[in-house]
């Protein structure tokens, strides 16, 4: 029951398909942590752009690859038998994103709400605007992270 | 000259920020090695999708996320003092990219295009047209890679 119960956590995300029975684990994990620093690198280009000197496109650049990737089936990189083992490093998943899977929802659904309204506002471009929502997607990310990143390894 | 040169090619792009001047090389090496990796998961889930159960939603999915990089401004991630160095393993990028703008241009609007034509392609929905236009996007990687990427050491 455990295995179907994981499945049935990560297709409200999205739904599984070929590319997950032929991917090795190694590969989804390189994959998500490379998910991850992408939408690292997203989030330090607009805190650089509402910290300093503010460029429209490049802002709404970020915020696409942000919404995109929040609403991308992120959870079809986490299927059962990815719980242990390294892509780029060993992975920092927590035992709980593979059974919580209301959790996940409740915390991938806030993710993608946020970006979502940062596309928005980035189109607007009004940078006071930009930094308020770029914190509330900042949250989200926390948010998840705490539930279910465990710390990185100095 | 070298580096206007460099900035010149880069900045067709996107425009460079803050954030360059913060990002060590070591960072902005992950962040694009990351960037390729992403772009791969895409292809691999439309690949799936095409050869085996077609899923709309899923290859919409991955659409989205190949259009948002394709347009995201990678050339920010190039800049001069990344010629060599690691990310999450020794750059592949040759000397070429940072130096042959004209080149970087033609082949950065040429993948650009291509991704974009796919997101249109995806939403509609057709598998047939999907794959022709997949096909597409695979070359415009391609003819990326074989210009400024070295090959991978085994």
């Amino acid at each position: 029951m455990k295995v179907k119960h994981v499945v049935a956590a990560l297709s409200a995300i999205a739904l599984s398909s070929g590319v997950l029975a032929q991917a090795k684990p190694e590969q989804l994990i390189k994959w998500r942590q490379s998910v991850m620093q992408v939408q690292g690198w997203s989030m330090a280009r607009i805190k650089a752009n509402v910290e300093g000197t503010y460029n429209k496109d490049q802002v709404i650049q970020a915020a696409h690859i942000l919404q995109a990737t929040a609403n991308g089936g992120l959870g079809s990189l986490f299927p059962a038998g990815t719980e242990k083992g390294s892509g780029w490093h060993e992975t920092r998943a927590k035992p709980e994103i593979f059974t919580d899977g209301d959790k996940v929802r409740e915390l991938a659904g806030a993710f993608s709400k946020e970006a979502n309204e940062l596309a928005k506002v980035a189109a607007a471009g009004d940078a006071v605007a930009v930094k308020a929502q770029f914190g509330k997607v900042g949250q989200a990310c926390k948010g998840c992270h705490d539930k279910f990143q465990a710390e990185e390894k100095k």
